[in-house]
């Protein structure tokens, strides 16, 4: 691994920086504020792919007038446990701020419900979702196409996107089980930072431009990814193509691959959310059986648990050490 | 490939050798009925390891008295989104016979419900349940947990069941789009009946009881299964412990380890589906809108379409050539 220069900055800091640039290229005060809670989130839990690392990329399509730096979402309970947000062609964060608490209300009251939301622009990761429903004692389900960069198992050009799928378990005494993965074998936020500090990529990440498997990001970047676990993840991907354009009446990444402008930024498309009470569908004992799993899980040697990393860099409140070419890079855009 | 004695046989033969079978092992006509069909489905789709194979594993728990095969499945309506069905402790075939209709309407008129079963004994693939919603123009997910198999990413021991997750998607014009995977590398059906006829299975299925890797299916089934696609699919499997079991109070893959009587049968456990409307969560330009992603996805070079091998076999209504041994064991049965 080769030597990255960083550079030394609090967590308010972050928040800070983001916050002023996001206002200086645009974005109201509502809007400003949900983009860099995401980032500074991002940062404090070590999601680097989400974190600085995304602020050119919202600056872009705000610059471009992709994005409107004021959108208004706006939120409609279709049915009790039917849930739409438009969101006014603005960045996925406020939406969702705006969205997610009529989501876990109508969760906690009929046991199930479904948030879609429209018009809208990710860019961050999905456990933000995730956990904030979790954090409420519900189970949460998210997914969001993107643009084509990953081809279907069997072929060799790009039809999928990333597609990432986050889940998240509440737990009652302890921070919620959390993932959330691209269903490629890596996100390309990961192979554009692999590129970046000159690192080879695991196989199966992806074929180069001429179709073959490669490990060299570069080439990746220049051809196109694979889902993770072959065929099976395929068929994941899939589920979030349809769940998440299919069922948001949004774009699917092919078609956010031809109508995108390509600035940079995050295309337009859908995210759906399924919210689920614990409490309602499996009765009061739920958390107990639960618990006992998860602590036998706990023990086993060798066992990750899921969101568990995050949790525990979210602990640290001291300084985050930042690239220091990526981090003067997001500086200038204040000049 | 070895080459493997068959014998021709009727699908309305496959059926009523099942039902013959069923009968004289204490089921009455319901659970016959039902569980005849899903034998007969499975062989008729090629779904090869859920079919005639499965029948000595469904008569073993009928004579150890650990399934009852006059069961008489009870639905409740919790909520107009949550169903709930008691298994009574015979096989789930009947109890999803029972709840699934009615999921289906709470799906209709609500856009979306959830159904959990419980104290129910699943021993079939997962399919019928979600093709059963799809062809009812819902959307349809359902998983269900089993007895360890598998190790967590990261782990040597078996903790997982092999955990099934499948997930159909309705079309107005042709069959749905269906999966329905093991969230192992490979089913332990696949496994048995690779060591049936003496193929080797390929890397990553799992490892010998040494702890090693191992492309021998006999030393895996005396070892343990992985997670398809390394921790991803491994925190998919953990999703589907924590849905199929946490949320329908029913064993956790390691519960039915310690309390099956392992008389070759299924374990106890619980199963959890969910039905979507797209009709009503997208409007009425679901379809026309899916139908153009998906006739993009088939046009390209190399791609499968999940669900159409086993759509395209039920076109066939001619004999099966099946397993000459196995078939003799069926049939030895109604000796």
């Amino acid at each position: 691994m080769s030597e990255v220069a960083t550079e030394k900055i609090s967590l308010q800091e972050i928040y800070d920086l983001a916050f002023d640039v996001f206002s200086k290229y645009g974005c109201n005060q509502d809007n400003a504020t949900a983009l860099s809670r995401i980032v500074h989130n991002a940062e404090r839990d070590g999601s680097l792919s989400h974190g600085l690392f995304r602020v050119p990329g919202y600056v872009a399509s705000l610059k471009s007038g992709k994005v409107k730096g004021e959108a208004e979402p706006n939120v409609k309970q279709n049915l009790p446990t039917i849930i739409s947000v438009d969101g006014d062609y603005g960045f996925a964060p406020y939406a969702l701020e705006v969205g997610l608490p009529v989501l876990a209300k109508a969760a906690e009251d009929s046991g199930i419900a479904i948030l879609k939301i429209s018009n809208s622009f990710h860019f961050a990761a999905l456990w933000p979702e995730t956990e904030f429903l979790a954090e409420k004692g519900l189970i949460g389900i998210a997914c969001t196409a993107a643009k084509p960069m990953v081809a279907p198992a069997g072929a060799k050009k790009a039809f999928f996107g990333t597609n990432p799928l986050s889940f998240a378990w509440p737990r009652k005494e302890s921070t919620p089980i959390v993932f959330d993965m691209a269903t490629s074998t890596l996100a390309m936020g990961d192979v554009q930072i692999a590129a970046r500090d000159g690192h080879a990529v695991p196989p199966g990440t992806g074929l180069g431009p001429d179709g073959n498997p490669s490990d060299d990001p570069q080439e990746i970047i220049k051809g196109v990814l694979l889902p993770f676990g072959g065929y099976k993840g395929s068929a994941i991907s899939l589920m979030v193509e349809l769940l998440s354009a299919g069922l948001t009446g949004d774009n699917f990444s092919y078609e956010a691959g031809t109508t995108d402008n390509n600035d940079g930024g995050p295309p337009k498309g859908g995210e759906l959310i399924i919210a689920i009470s614990p409490a309602l569908v499996a009765g009061n004992e739920w958390s107990t059986h639960s618990e006992m799993f998860l602590k036998k899980l706990k023990n086993m040697e060798g066992v990750r648990i899921p969101g568990e990393r995050r949790h525990k860099n979210r602990l640290d409140q001291g300084p985050r050490f930042i690239n220091k070419a990526m981090l003067d890079k997001v500086k200038k855009l204040l000049e």
